[in-house]
């Protein structure tokens, strides 16, 4: 196998990874007899990532902070709301045409999606991974639609700066210094209606956009404790999740156009590719890490990249879309990852776990 | 409708609810083709439930709270390892026999999950309902079953009255006062393993316990702001699912020998019963809540009741399953219900939304 990296080869033979009706791949993998389409993808973004490379792609930047709310927690579940309203229009359908929305967010208890998404009116599964949230969701989200529970699901999650550094690390009005291994969280919403039919929101000539596969991530703790770097936290979950996938579907790092990672960052982005190259996969050729993406790093301070369940939720909903969409990339593996820790795990002087969930993506 | 209360018009008719491979019913239900079988269920309990009517059923009691741990969160992580471990020995499981686990607790990040299953390697699905998680988890793994993308889920949950009075309102130091509306938390964990394949842990002559369908629940909002009487945020979550069941697959209270709900206490069932009867469904007769049987009112001075993820959890893997394997009762709904506060939420003055999540569970 280690030589074989790619061409003719390097495809799945669907008929002997399905047995029997069953969708199981492998040890964590689950495979797709009807792949679910991504009908539409929403992007809410705050004042900062408005002003960094994908500005353009967001459907909406808001200059305030606040979103026009009272308080931090408030203005991320307005944002969550506006994702959630901005995919249902573009997709140009009707909240009642959702059958069930799987989501979540950094927050305890989840509130800005419990408060956020609750006047939608839409049957609601909670759900929580850290940063890996979307992840989590459209796995979920795919398996639902696939299995026949459900005709459309919204994935969807978010995250704001402010909250989460009252949240996780400091209220920001204590002015802490930030040390380099830090990372900057990604305020706004990003969400996707995954459905069995086919099709809205795309343009003329547009490629359709669909979830061939999942790959169900397992906590994986290395014992790193800095709750300043996460990325080095993360970095062996996103490992060993993509590792899975290469092994269950028996592929190459070069099946994929892009692997895209959810916020390692910097420095967990180097320590990804150090892990896989020591396993004999080079993923230098078609990595990418939101966290690296959204932000400029010579100009906006942000250190070791953006991180936040928003963070690989919004680039994937403008950016990474718009990549399939337009045939630019023709197949990714979408892996958002999280950091296990709480304000009180850490406090008691627990390691920070992380988690990673891959996503199979399409255009066709 | 109204006139058709039970016997042979009281059924469903599983070929007009499942149309092209569907399994959706209704608005917001799912009827399974292939029903999963509960396989195996654990039931850890503390003191304080070892002690109650449902003592005995338990496969442990914990007189220690500490589990033989450090912080209460330890303690709840180490009784949800003991869960899961439990339950895999009694199906007569090992660990790498279980495809995913389905789990979540109250605490904020559900840390008790995260470092509670961290170490029996098994990919995880971290999942959020409040005390409706019980019912989230089961909902979901009974899908990722019934769906083909696993053969066998672990759907479990935990909760631990020291920790989650220290989350939610005051740690046990300050020695605040207990209104007679507030419940007390279940310390405890309880798991199922869902399975696509029959029966473990059964005695000669009992029955096979399945999940027929299940109904997921909205974000229901009645305006109550006191984190005291939970009972009464939750009944009207409680309602409205309970009476989508009853729409979705078009059938009576009678259907079922049990309604079972989480955690309603004496104030929310009476209010339940209420709202159900102003709507022309009377469940008087055979409605139960597991937060009203798993203490004793008199002596335990646990005011309006039983709640906490855990209080559904056992209530179910103890005394419900055993009623179902011995065939007392054939059919159940069981609703776990959630109040979706978190401390910020409501110091930010914040009203307490509800959730619920109905599982039918048959003997056969």
């Amino acid at each position: 196998m280690a030589g074989n990296v790619g061409g003719k080869n390097n495809e799945i033979d669907i008929k002997k990874q399905v047995v029997d009706g069953s969708r199981m791949a492998g040890k964590q993998s689950v495979i797709f007899r009807n792949p679910p389409y991504i009908i539409a993808g929403s992007s809410m973004a705050g004042k900062k990532e408005g002003e960094g490379p994908l500005g353009d792609m967001f459907d909406q930047v808001h200059e305030d902070y606040m979103v026009g709310k009272e308080t931090w927690e408030e203005a991320e579940s307005e944002l969550m709301k506006l994702a959630a309203q901005k995919v249902i229009e573009k997709a140009g359908l009707k909240n009642s045409d959702i059958r069930y929305l799987v989501g979540g967010d950094l927050l305890g208890q989840l509130i800005a999606t419990s408060f956020g998404v609750a006047e939608l009116n839409i049957p609601i599964f909670g759900v929580y991974g850290a940063c890996s949230t979307m992840g989590e969701s459209m796995v979920l989200g795919s398996m639902l639609v696939e299995g026949g529970f459900a005709d459309r699901v919204i994935a969807i999650t978010s995250s704001h700066f402010a909250g989460a550094e009252k949240q996780f690390r400091f209220p920001l009005d204590y002015g802490n210094q930030r040390p380099y291994s830090a990372s900057w969280t990604v305020t706004g919403s990003g969400a996707v209606i995954i459905a069995n039919h086919k099709a809205a929101n795309k343009k003329e000539g547009e490629l359709d956009v669909v979830i061939t596969g999942v790959t169900g991530g397992k906590i994986v703790d290395y014992g790193i404790k800095d709750s300043m770097n996460m990325g080095a936290a993360m970095a062996p979950a996103a490992f060993e999740t993509i590792k899975q996938n290469f092994e269950d579907f028996n592929i190459r790092p070069s099946y994929y156009d892009k692997i895209i990672t959810g916020d390692l960052g910097y420095v967990g982005a180097n320590i990804l590719k150090e892990l896989l190259k020591e396993n004999d996969y080079d993923i230098s050729e078609n990595h990418m890490d939101c966290g690296m993406e959204i932000y400029d790093q010579e100009t906006q301070d942000t250190h070791a990249g953006g991180s936040g369940c928003a963070c690989a939720a919004i680039t994937f909903t403008s950016y990474v879309l718009k990549q399939l969409r337009e045939g630019v990339w023709k197949r990714v593996l979408f892996v958002p990852t999280g950091a296990l820790l709480s304000q009180v795990s850490f406090n008691e002087g627990n390691a920070v776990p992380g988690i990673a969930h891959a996503v199979m993506v399409e255009s066709k």
